[in-house]
């Protein structure tokens, strides 16, 4: 059978292999800083080089307006066969604080089990069980069982500034059936699947009043206070129960199918005791809007993270200030738009605006939500491959943050989507970042069971 | 005339009267600082001193927990003669910042009909002018045409902790017919007398919510957010005609007479006028409850003076905040109990807790309104006494603004309350503070008019 072989494969060369992926981890590939932008365009050309190796095709690092895309492909699998789109990132977060790494965080190394080096779990180990698993796969039985086309950005650290211009641009090139996101991990006895995330918008608005502080014993009573004003339309998001109350904010929320209804209540009760742990409390806010996996992942939310105004010293200042403010963000569901809500949001803060309170909104960044597939056949080859490497299924879970990232490819490549992560370990943004290397071996296992699952179901 | 002559008396003494009152600005009595604590005890024994020099008897400077408190008396006038208590404090301010002086500040300058020294204005003069006035009248006439007893306080401008229980303590001593208070000034051409003054307390308001900031991605929907309470309690302070909701908040709220209203609204385009060159706007807020007047000085108000929470630097950070809070003052009028409204308001505020936000109320300071009088004997005596050295009487006006020691005189002895203010000039509380010798002069006649205007009446 291939998939034996591709694994005996993998087993009989762990320490070359990792040696190897030691050289990928040496490369500085920095996204965030300037002074590394060569040592990220020599990381991109570590990998079109290995890509090379292993028998991909029509290999290049492309540039972008920002850090250059490495793309690679294997299609000779056959028009029958589906072409998944791998998608991996290989730059890494900075390293400050340098005096909290053990080691260097460039120099990996071996210890009980774990791989110390900056970019083990975030995310070179996402590009690399991808070469591992391929490689196998082509010298243990000289073909791959599905059409492969790999994409590893070089900028996810830095927000991923050029990537929509460059999916925008090649979409042709990136056309698949399939995205497999390879960013992320797993517990180390429990793998992981995460299928949503939620968009995000921000905005700040200032609301301005008299032209400056002024003495409130004095004119209080008839100048509006701006800070009356800002908590006027913050408290007029919610109402009661927790329901948002911006006009029209609720009309494209899908709701959960009965798989997803399922998913969800499996998941509650571990949610319940990370929120009790998290919070110093057992009991929550909104509960007549659904549970708390729902309100958190499958709900969309509106929270002001920061308000300001006037005197915030010791004692008392007898002022209204001339301006108040307040920052909010938005978590979104499918099928909200992001800009959509923005506007929204805009129009509903202004509206209390007055003849004696002007309200300005500062949009900010907007980015979509993003279902992934959670069931279906290509859920299946997955949860298949993790049954044969871990004996069990993956916890498929919904998560309340956001991916920017991945809601802009689907909405570009209008493709589905689904995650599979090796970067089970520790401290990824963090020193002595780490890697589990038993579990990422587990993982390039899984990589093979489920491309070779991908075939199958093909054939 | 007894007048004619004391006027004359003052009027043949100018430069040796300026003498002796740069003696008393030469002392530095700054009350708020300790190091000043001996020269406050030097200026208190050089008004006692003057007081024993110009034929009062029982003078003394009496010691409180602060500073000491000058009082002195002259009671020959007669059963049927009014007593007036006669209010200034002889303390000053700080200096600082010293090298803004021109000159220096306890070297008293006369320089173009201003005479420049730290409490030329604020308010030695309101003790000096009245000295001068009774030793005119006692040169004179060798009597008084009222009973006075002068209670200068040597602790204003700290806030006068001492004095409620120094006046609890001496009731009997200060127990008289009119309390005047000279503190404050007019325009050069134009005589002001204030006859209202809020009362004001203060309230710092804290809403706890989860044990730390947590990330409002992973947690909003669930964890009610510490801003939102917040502002809900802010934005429930009024309706949307400015009307305070704290429950019982206008119970005991005293509507103005109409000779109050008469004078209210011979001040309302002044004071639209004032509100449009300190606010930069001519629409003003809460029309719907009275005039711009009655809103500033006759109704009470609530403003928040500062809010903070979560997040206050740039861009963006998607927390849900552990707390957040605000600072609030109200403006009360008669007959509005301070103690009590603070009570409702933190009762009120309090409304808004629940089980998954804590809402802690610290109070304030609570001081009383003060109604003084506006009209009757006292007041055209007083008028009287400004068209005989103005020409014109005093504008009678209302103060948005709290002047709690006052109301605390008023409700402690019980007794009529008017001001007579000398210190006509700029920058008190400020470097160059200034005394316009003229109409300090025409005070001093002011004040010698008046109290003989007092004593014909009871004749």
């Amino acid at each position: 059978m291939s998939v034996d072989a591709a694994l005996a494969w993998v087993d009989d060369r762990h320490d070359q292999l990792l040696a190897r992926f030691s050289e990928l981890l040496r490369i500085p590939s920095v996204s965030t800083d300037p002074a590394f932008a060569a040592d990220v365009q020599r990381c991109a050309d570590w990998l079109v080089g290995d890509l090379q190796r292993i028998g991909f095709a029509n290999c290049q690092a492309i540039a972008t307006a920002g850090h250059p895309v490495v793309y690679g492909e294997w299609l000779k699998a056959g028009p029958n066969a589906p072409t998944i789109l791998v998608y991996a990132h290989y730059d890494v977060q900075p390293v400050e604080p340098l005096e909290l790494w053990e080691t260097p965080p460039f120099e990996p190394r071996l210890h009980e089990g774990r791989l110390y080096a900056r970019g083990s779990i975030d995310d070179k180990c996402g590009a690399f069980a991808n070469l591992i698993a391929f490689e196998a796969l082509l010298e243990t039985s000289g073909t791959l069982p599905v059409n492969i086309k790999v994409v590893f950005e070089g900028e996810e650290e830095t927000g991923s500034p050029a990537m929509e211009p460059f999916v925008r641009k090649h979409k042709d090139l990136l056309a698949a059936d399939l995205m497999l996101i390879c960013d992320g991990g797993s517990e180390p006895d429990q793998p992981l699947m995460f299928y949503t995330a939620r968009g995000i918008i921000g905005a700040e608005v200032k609301v301005t009043g008299p032209s400056h502080d002024l003495h409130s014993g004095l004119v209080g009573g008839a100048v509006q206070n701006p800070i009356h004003v800002v908590s006027t339309i913050i408290a007029a998001l919610h109402d009661q129960t927790g329901r948002i109350q911006i006009p029209g904010f609720y009309a494209d929320v899908q709701t959960p199918s009965a798989t997803e209804q399922g998913l969800m209540a499996a998941q509650e009760q571990e949610f319940f005791e990370m929120l009790k742990s998290q919070t110093g409390r057992d009991t929550f806010w909104a509960n007549e809007l659904g549970s708390l996996v729902a309100r958190t992942t499958a709900l969309p939310t509106c929270d002001v993270n920061g308000v300001w105004g006037g005197y915030q010293g010791a004692g008392t200042k007898t002022i209204i200030p001339a301006e108040a403010g307040f920052k909010v963000t938005m978590r979104l569901v499918a099928d909200q738009d992001p800009h959509a809500i923005l506007e929204a949001f805009s129009q509903f803060a202004q509206s209390f605006a007055s003849e004696t309170a002007e309200v300005i909104v500062t949009k900010g960044p907007a980015s979509y939500p993003v279902n992934l597939l959670y069931d279906g056949p290509v859920i299946e080859a997955l949860q298949a491959a993790f049954e044969a490497t871990w004996g069990k299924p993956a916890t498929l879970y919904r998560q309340g943050g956001s991916v920017p990232i991945m809601g802009m490819f689907q909405r570009e490549l209008g493709m589905n989507l689904a995650t599979l992560g090796f970067g089970t370990g520790e401290n990824g943004h963090a020193p002595n970042e780490y890697l589990l290397v038993d579990e990422f071996f587990r993982g390039v296992a899984t990589a093979i069971h489920f491309y070779t699952n991908m075939g199958q179901q093909a054939a």
